[in-house]
Parts: C-alpha cells; structure tokens; sequence
C-alpha cells in the first residue's frame, strides 16, 4: 500500500482564466495571474493498494457517486498512467469552505490530490511538474500549488502550460480579499460550459484574449511595483471584461445576480467614499473585494452594513501546497 | 410672423444605435432599428418673429434656462442658416410622458421641433429630408419622423444620414412594449458621453460595430417573416452586445441596476414559462419588453406580481410625425 497525503489552498484569479485553446489538455487561451488565499483549502489523502476493488471517493467523509467521483477517477487514471501501476485508490478529502458559501473547490480539491498522488506514487515531480498534472484535473488547480501570487503561463503543450510564483518580496502579506456571499440564485451555467460557450459563440472573445495578455503585463508590473490602486483597477477592469463575453455570446448568458450588482455598486460607492477597494467576479454570483489588509477591518464594517455578516469572509494570503505524509510499505 | 406645430412619437430602438463616426454632424458608426411608439410623445409650436429679442424655450409651460436650452438653441441656429433668415424663435413643447418615468423624450422633442420648424419657415423638406435634420438636433430623432418600424441608414454625410420606413403589411400593429421602470439610481452618465467614452476607449467597440450591422440585417429579415421569435431574440442580444461595450470601456461604466438585473432576469423567467418576450434597454435603468400585442395583458399581469403598477405602462407602435397647424403672415 502507498499513501500520500496534501493541502493545497484555493486561488483568485486577478486576471482571469476564460477559454480553453485545447480542450482536452486544458489549455488555456490566455495566461492569468491568481493570488492564493487562506481561508479556503483542502486536505486530500491518497491510498494505492491492491486490496482496492475499484476507485472511491469520500468529499467530507460522504462516499459520493460515480457521478461526483467523474472528474477524480479520470484524474487518477491519468495519474496510473505516469507512474504505470494499475493500482486502485481510495481518495479521502475534506474540504475547508464555510458552510453553503458555494464557492469552487476545485482549484485546491485537484491541487491537493494531485500532490498526494505524488507523494503516494513517488512520482517525484517538481512543483512545476506538479502545476502541470494538476491543470489536468482542474484548470485553476494549476495555480494552487504555489503561494502568494500566481502566474500560468497559457503555455502550448501539456508540459509547457504550467503556474509559477511571481516574486513580490511577500507583499501578498500586505493584502486581503473579502468574499461577498450572494447566492441568490442556483448557478446556472458551469465555468467549463460557460467558457466553451463562449469561446465558440462570442464575437467578443479573440478580442478579450489580447485584452487579458495586455491586463497581465499592467498586473505584473503593479506588483513589481507594489502599486495597489494599480492592481485593484487592472483586476476589476479585467473581471468586467470576461463577464462582458458571455453578453455576447449565442444565446447571451450571465452570471450576474441582482445582489452581485448590489455588491458591487457598493464597491465603487465605498471607492467614492475613499475605501481603496476593488472586485473581482467568477463563474457565479459572489463578489470578492480586493483591499490593502490595514484597510481590510474598516472596508469589512462598511460592507456590514449592507450585507449579513453570514454573507462576508475575510481572506489573507495564502501558502504553497503543503505534503504532509508519505507512508509508502509494499 | 412665422408659426409651425408639429407632434412626434418616441422610438425605441431594437438594434441600437451606439457610437458615432462623426460627433459634429451626429453620423452613427452603425445603422440602427427602432419601433415608434405611441405612448409618449411630443407636441412642438415654433414661431420666428421680428417681435422677438431673442430665442425662448419653454417645455411644459416653464421657460428653460440657457443651459437646458442649448441643443434647442443650436439647432435653431442650423435651421435659421439652412432657411437663410435671422428671426428669434419662441419654442412651447409639451412633453407627454408620464410624470417620473425617466424616459429620455429628446427623440421625440427634435423630432418635433425639426416637423415644427419646417412648417413655420416653409422649408418643405421630405420627410427623408426632415429626418437629416432632426438626426442633428439628437440622433435618434431622425427616426421618430416615421411611425412603425425605421431604419435610419448611418450614411456617410449629412445629408445621407438618415431614416426611413419599414415595409411590415402593418405588422407593427400585431406587436407591443410594455416599460419596466426601475430608476432606483440616478443616471450616472448620459448616453452622448457614454457612446464617446465607448467609441473612445472600449476594445470591444468595433466588433459591436460589426455585430449590429449583422444583427440589422437578422432583424430586418424577421420582419419581412413577421417571425416574432427572431425578432425578439436577435434584440435582445443586440441590447446585451450594447451593453458589453461599456464594461470594456477604460474605465468601465454600467446602466444597468440591481432592479434592471431583477427585470432582466424576470423577462427570462417569464419566457422559460411559456410566454412569448424580450428585453432591450437603452442608455439607463429602464427595461423595456418586447411582446404581441394579444400576449401583453397576460404579460403584463406576471410582470405586475413583481413590479409596482406605478413601474409599468404599455405602449403599441405609433405613427409618423404630424403637421398640426401652419400659420404665416408677413
């Protein structure tokens, strides 16, 4: 039997992932840049043995169904396929999101069980390697294997399109993200069918692939420069972008709730009032405030009076992968 | 004494027109679609007279300041020039639209006021003609000189920019708009400044271009079918293309609302049950609902279990400019 276990936090992407160049390999169509976050994470163990009849896998110690289970068994099929065993696996994953925040797990659920397997097979890989194997489970898994702010670099191959650190001499731990929980609404399109919707059908998407190569040069500069207002601007500016895609996509389609608008009109009223702040927006309904971490407290209790103290959640920055066992016995 | 009333319908627009190529002579960067309703309107009297000092306007019994006269009084200027003559004009506009709607009445006010205008001063224009000249007082009043369904032909010059009727075998008839109002934030940017700021600074501005001539041509093509279905989506997602261009914009600006996203969302709904409607909005909160006339009570009733009946007003297609009365003595 071989076991690994990891941790892996989940990521934010400032400028964003939006369309795939392979689908397949999950290659992107533009590069994007993340800053991974503390708050959420996953810790996911990984057992090989022969005593496994078949592939399980338990989210919170619930079994779930061949249907839950899809994407982690063709992961681990990939992963058998490297380190040629044949070899079944019990997956045990736990994921540290609050409670009906419905917020994507996959980013760290993929990071975390790609860096068990590595551990469990003794693959060996390098943390560049590991970005790598991790895309393949989740496209922005590839960015939670590293800490701080995150680069993946779109890349053109399986090997080439991969994450790494973006120096910044730890300003990352100057900043904060504040999530506005708005779900008031079910989702109703997933990011990966969103984005193959609009790669396919939106006249403004080769347009929105030069714009996000132009946003990530102004970002990597802001942080070169620990230029905050200029980061907050370019990130904010760069969301609206990707949203304003799917608008023009066939059939048109948005993730916009009247709540996600509420959140972030009072952004830019706060900005108004001489809040540094800026927001980001994913594939959903929830806004995510984007501030200086001495500001953080002051931005929070204004936010607090519009929204439930349920609906807020303070993120800091956060670390790279963590391995935390290897037990292998044969 | 030279006098000339005239009365003119407000359009809405279904493909929209949105930026210009030329700012002085009010040149669209693409031709535009618009239905001429008859629930708001604009009774327009003129009178050049050497009695007058200087040019007065009154809208609704109130004389205007200089400042809220200024398109008026420039476009008395172009008339004066076009009619050779240097008469003072005292200008009485009635503005029949229900009070707090927050509905823009300048396309159907310039409309007026050219039809006035051109009666008192006896310049005898087509109405083609007179189309060219209200398009210089506010662009889309050129298409309030006809009723129905207009295409105002961006053109290339002055006199080439302009609009005219559709031939629908009176199918316009068949069809009705029912207004969601929903101004529960003031307007935060005009629609001549915002177009600028698109045509200027959005780099999805010129698909947009591209993308309503495409969508004009869908359109038109729906009309000549009377098929409403077609109709109704190829509006719907030119408002939403529209509206994209302004969060591309640097920096990024929105019309839209909380209250705009609920009524959006409601149309949406509202569609997913069966009923057969669609949304354009313009430069504002407003969302306006594209239906058959026989569907709009039934319609009307689902949209009144969210909205205010304050919030709601029917309007059905209406008709071209009328000439009221012409007075001259010299």
């Amino acid at each position: 039997m071989s076991n690994g276990k990891a941790k892996a936090y989940t990521n934010i992407a400032l400028i964003k992932y939006w369309g795939k160049q392979d689908e397949d390999l999950i290659i992107p169509s533009n590069s994007s840049l993340s800053l991974t976050l503390d708050a959420f994470y996953t810790i996911t163990n990984v057992s090989f043995s022969k005593n496994n009849q078949k592939d399980r896998f338990y989210l919170n110690k619930q079994l779930q169904n061949n249907q839950q289970s899809k994407k982690v068994y063709q992961f681990l099929d990939l992963v058998r396929k490297k380190a040629q065993t044949d070899l079944f696996a019990e997956v045990t994953s736990y994921n540290h999101v609050p409670t009906a925040a419905g917020l994507a797990s996959s980013a760290s659920g993929m990071a975390a069980l790609a860096g068990a397997c590595n551990e469990a097979l003794r693959l060996n890989l390098s943390n560049e390697e590991l970005s790598a194997l991790a895309r393949r489970g989740s496209g922005s898994a590839c960015r939670s294997i590293f800490g701080g702010f995150v680069e993946w670099e779109k890349g053109n191959s399986d090997s080439s399109s991969l994450a790494h650190q973006i120096e910044s001499n730890h300003w990352e731990d100057q900043l904060a993200m504040i999530f506005i929980l708005v779900n008031d609404r079910p989702k109703t399109i997933s990011s990966r069918l969103g984005m193959q919707q609009t790669v396919k059908t939106s006249s403004y998407f080769p347009i929105w692939v030069k714009e996000a190569e132009k946003d990530l040069i102004i970002a990597k500069n802001a942080i070169a420069y620990q230029d905050f207002e200029a980061l907050g601007k370019v990130s904010e500016a760069n969301a609206l972008k990707m949203h304003a895609t799917t608008l023009a996509c066939e059939p048109p389609f948005s993730y916009w709730s009247p709540d996600s608008l509420r959140a972030m009109d009072e952004v830019r009223t706060l900005r108004q009032q001489g809040f540094s702040c800026y927001f980001t927006m994913d594939a959903g309904p929830n806004v995510k405030v984007l501030c200086q971490k001495n500001d953080a407290p002051a931005i929070l209790q204004e936010l607090q009076k519009e929204f439930l103290p349920s609906q807020l959640i303070i993120a800091n920055a956060g670390p790279e992968i963590e391995f935390l066992e290897r037990n292998v016995s044969r």
